[in-house]
């Protein structure tokens, strides 16, 4: 039986492909929830929309906070272009978001698949933590939390020490840490030393494939932002390689299993990861200290 | 036509004699709703149930948060008893709690009774700001909001600085005194100065009403506590002061537009109230500077 | 014997007229400390020189800290002029301060007038807590540390809930606060209640004392500020309110004994004054809560 | 011309062999100067004095702060016993220290050694700290300063992401950070990944000089907590290693020039090294990302 998915999103283009990856390798969808974070919330919903009919699917959009817990926060336009894509604006031909509410849906569908769903929170964590703020029971129903967020050595990308994701609501990111939820989290260095190489991006540049070409123009932007602004070298890709550890787990070839929480005052550290390495016991969670090369394994999202 | 409200309650006795002196005056309440707070969850459930059937009403009674948004708090049964009207524990004889959540049935009722409802929020306001953060238009449809929390000159009751409802989730209250919502806050000194003397307290046994008998039962313990443990003067009715208010605006005879924030770090002044004195523009929020004896009123409550 | 002060000073009007009236009343300050606040530290010390030269005593001015413990300050020059007595940048004849720093002439003076010496602290009170930090056994060889800072009502002049001097160095009013010396402090909303109102100076403009033509030219720019940007009915005078009360405690016609303690995170409370009426034993301190009016002894310093 | 050193020092068993080394490598060491730490302040001077007897020199002990600027703090006398060296307690047989408060002699000693003073900081920062806030000129008579403290990748000692000595006093460490000196910093990773295995300490016990049976008796009890109770393969020595580093910087296998910063509120991640890795301009400092193992120059200390 096909497992269940909600896909919680900022939809630029890492959430858009860990979308199609996880449709591609026979998962079943059951929700995009969509939350604060990389662009502007309007465009955002418009890219899970205009997803869904790009891959021909019937996955319902439900639309969520658009603003963390308490404290301010800055998109990322910058890095991913104002469509999340690059600059252009996609938008779906006719598709319509649910009028139900992130929140509800991500409770619904917990009591719908109780026991079976699964959260790829590849986001900040509002809809998240209001979900389980709202329904304590929420984190026994589900199956896992896949989240893309943190730092294992303390190397963020939105200030020097802080993950964006984790950044953006770090209160937010403390309720889900420390909810009891079984927790699968891949920290963003791990993304960092993945990120996709010169013959790689050539590679998939050659083909001809549809998902190829989507994949190459929607990446384009923030390929560019990678290695000349941030002085990479290739692209990272986050939200994919977490997906790529739910898909399948031997991915990881470094799994850890130790307390993580975060720094959530409002000071030089806001959003920075803690990662309890002195005190293992009493852990749910997981996180990932390293992964095999997702280069190897481009074909995943080109065939 | 009757004025709409939901009180957000922790249920405990004054909560209690708001809903009643609400009802008494030819208010509606279309709600109540529960939230973390005084005593135990599970009593202030059972209380608010109890409430409804000794009014012989069926106001519905809604299940909200039983923690605040982040922060750990505790609760105050030394000062309200296990039972929150003393130690004595009250259940309902047969009614039951909706099966709606608190936030949602603050959200729809907003939109069944829009312009119309007033929400009297005497308790932690974690309920409010949850359903602030669900539906970003909920403050436009609410007619005011009646808060009774925070400090005027900087005297608490949880701490030396902090009263306890803006204390146990200052950030819920940030949420919601930054919501842009019409606000009318009746502060903790304000109680304070205007509790039950002893003639008042004398009077109101020697009457042999219903309420009467109700209110010297449930309000013994509390009493006892402020008179004895904290050397007041009589006992304070922060709720019940702020439903007066609530029911007629005259009763404030020190009525003040200004803005008003709340220190949410985890630090000495948690919970401490900023009335920003200085910038008085772009507010829709007042606060109480003073209110008439109440004692004057004690038929209010007696009759 | 006369009595032995340091005056640790910021040193705009209301500090040097604090020093001429300590003189007045034939009290010996045996030095004038200077640390950063007010204006820019050379002109405070400038101030320091000329002040001893119009006074005609040789006092050392003791150059101090000119920045706080650890976090960043803005001095308030719109309020008391560049020149600290408005826009005139007074200098020295030939004055110069003495090589000594300020924190180890606090400490050699206590020595040398251990049990006597009173420490005069109207300004942010980094000399005091790094002498402190230095030395302590300071607090047991003082007789008392004269504090103008804070609020006894949560009404501040810097940001709405904190007074200047506690909130230029919180840190340093940590420290002093909590050294266990015997602290009397006057809060800055019993000055703005006592401000000199329109007849008391006019009276002092109509005299033609050496004293009144200084103190008319001194504080006209104060008063300007004070009348006019911040709507008082006069103005304050913090620090010569201190001062008043240091030299006649009958003066003072509310004084508490309380626990105080200020806010010193870097947040939206900071410099916050904390009063702990709630447990008041174990305590050295004691603030004042009102004053008589020092209108009533304009002659005090105009004689 | 021999090198000119003052070591800022919580006297345990690494700050005396650090000590040692110094002057076996031929610099001269112009003064101890003794500030909070690791274990009760009293033995602290004691070991300090001994060290100058047990080395044969006329070092100067000089006596600082025994607590840090404005927070709490605890000693580790878990991890070096009760007298720094283990449990034994060391007592000089007649040497006193100076009745120079430690700040005034860091300040003099650069003037007298003006350009060439070298501080081996390798304690919390409050000495250094304090000598910056008293005289603000300190730095640039400072050849360099060499600290042990904080993090390279966020994993700490005495918190998951906190170094003891940065945890110790944050706002020292930002004071000092902070002060535009130059800075050669050894976090603490780098001397977890330097233990002193097992066949190098097998090595010196079987060596017989009065060196080797000073180290192995002085180590024992620290090695013991090291291996037991913190799982390592070996004991660390992060003062030796910082040493190691100022006697000869080739040991430093990578060297990086990076903003480094603390986060000094009182939280989560209190003491939290922060390395600006994305803006490297306007940088005096410098840190250790590895050094050579320190076993392969254990004849240093034992010769």
């Amino acid at each position: 039986m096909a497992r269940k998915f909600i896909i919680d999103c900022d939809t630029a283009e890492d959430d858009i492909t860990s979308f199609l990856l996880l449709l591609r390798y026979g998962a079943e969808v059951v929700g995009l929830t969509v939350v604060e974070g990389n662009i502007s919330f309007h465009q955002e919903i418009n890219n899970a929309l205009w997803a869904v009919e790009f891959a021909g699917v019937d996955t319902p959009v439900f639309v969520g906070t658009e603003r963390p817990l308490i404290k301010s926060f800055v998109t990322v336009e910058d890095v991913h272009g104002k469509g999340g894509i690059g600059q252009e604006r996609l938008a779906p031909s006719k598709a319509k978001p649910s009028p139900k509410h992130a929140v509800d849906a991500m409770i619904e569908l917990s009591e719908r698949y109780a026991g079976e769903l699964e959260v790829m929170a590849i986001s900040p964590l509002t809809n998240l933590a209001m979900a389980i703020l709202k329904d304590k029971r929420l984190v026994e129903r589900l199956k896992a939390i896949y989240i893309m967020g943190g730092t294992i050595y303390g190397r963020g990308n939105i200030t020097p020490v802080a993950e964006y994701n984790f950044w953006v609501d770090p209160d937010a990111a403390k309720v889900v840490l420390n909810s009891g939820a079984k927790l699968i989290m891949l920290p963003w260095e791990v993304a960092v030393s993945n990120a996709i190489d010169e013959s790689t991006w050539a590679r998939i540049q050659s083909m001809n494939t549809r998902m190829a070409r989507y994949y190459v123009e929607s990446y384009k932007h923030y390929r560019e932002f990678a290695t000349k602004r941030q002085g990479m070298r290739g692209h990272p890709h986050p939200d994919v390689l977490t997906t790529a550890v739910a898909i399948d787990r031997s991915v990881a070839t470094d799994v850890r299993r130790e307390r993580v929480d975060v720094e959530n005052c409002d000071c030089l550290t806001r959003g920075a990861t803690v990662i309890d390495y002195s005190s293992p016991g009493h852990v749910r969670g997981y996180f990932m200290g390293e992964v095999k090369q997702i280069g190897e394994r481009w074909k995943w999202f080109t065939v």
